[in-house]
């Protein structure tokens, strides 16, 4: 079987947990965070290559125009963007690569890694999802309404995605995370060598 | 989550160990196999719906030419097909269906049924199809050798399918076979109705 790690590309409203999935994905040995590149100011505890790569803007700007970067944004005055080198050098090392991301950047590097996983994570419910967001006690009523009529809005690109995700327990998300991981591995798109290794030539 | 069943197309080299996988599968109690239609005349051992549908030829050629098989082919003077009713029955009642079929046939199937999963099994290497082949004990040199070399030919359309399964260990395939129908139970395009659920509408 094809020894190279998986990009996996997760989306899902805010409250959809899928936050802790992912740290419990990194907890496994072959299992990475894509790192982002920002040319903001790092922060005192931040450092260069771990929470993201710092650059200057001009750095940044070469490294888009040189198509070095799988996706990227501006916010509030900030680039930030997906260094193609280190997803790639994860993946060859037999890493999986986690891609934390909205939809929109999403679907940008699905189309220039086609061979990215495109997973989208709910919660089981809009009410669940309220209750989450209201839990957490960080918003304010209006707020929660405004993230689950985004929610909503975001799930109209479900079907750009390749794979749902409801998060019910962080137990079976996580799980079925590893189930789609284990899927595509066996995916003959990915094992295009197989007939060489069937006859021992590799 | 879709309730629906998933329609397992496998195919493989004679020796690759497909038949033992299926009777693993068809011992859970949502797996069932697929019951061709025949114009062959029944043994006496076999009944009709549960080993074969058994069918004249006027019957057979009419279901044909309604689109009524999901693949047909004639061997030695007689008739072989899949109804699609009763794999679609079995899909509807949320069973998966198994349908094991040579090469042909499963590229057939997968046109007129798109959602079906096209599954390769093969032995590790072409060395342990030759062993497995020679243990039967049910061929000569010559036969087990023509078989190796088919088993290379098929090999080429590998490409056509969805996964690869390389049936090392009885345990370790039919954990293969039930991690990809998982995978597959999630994918957004099984899952189209997700925005209603998530809704609370249905």
């Amino acid at each position: 079987m094809n020894k190279q790690g998986i990009l996996l590309i997760i989306s899902g409203p805010s409250g959809s947990g899928k936050g802790t999935i992912v740290e419990r994905l990194c907890e496994k040995n072959n299992f990475s965070l894509s790192i982002s590149a920002t040319t903001r100011k790092p922060r005192e505890y931040e450092k260069d290559g771990v929470h993201y790569f710092f650059h200057t803007r001009e750095e940044f700007e070469k490294m888009r125009d040189r198509k070095e970067l799988l996706e990227w944004a501006e916010f509030c005055g900030n680039y930030y963007g997906t260094p193609r080198k280190y997803v790639t050098e994860q993946l060859m090392a037999g890493n999986n690569v986690i891609l934390e991301i909205e939809v929109q950047g999403a679907l940008q590097v699905k189309k220039i890694y086609p061979e990215g996983v495109l997973i989208f994570m709910v919660p089981p419910n809009l009410e669940e999802l309220g209750n989450r967001l209201t839990k957490r006690g960080t918003e304010d009523k209006e707020t929660i309404n405004k993230r689950l009529r985004r929610a909503l809005e975001e799930m109209e690109l479900v079907e750009e995605y390749d794979y749902l995700v409801i998060n019910d327990t962080v137990e079976q998300a996580t799980e079925d995370m590893l189930t789609i991981v284990a899927a595509e591995k066996m995916k003959c798109s990915r094992n295009k060598n197989i007939k060489k290794i069937f006859k021992g030539e590799m």
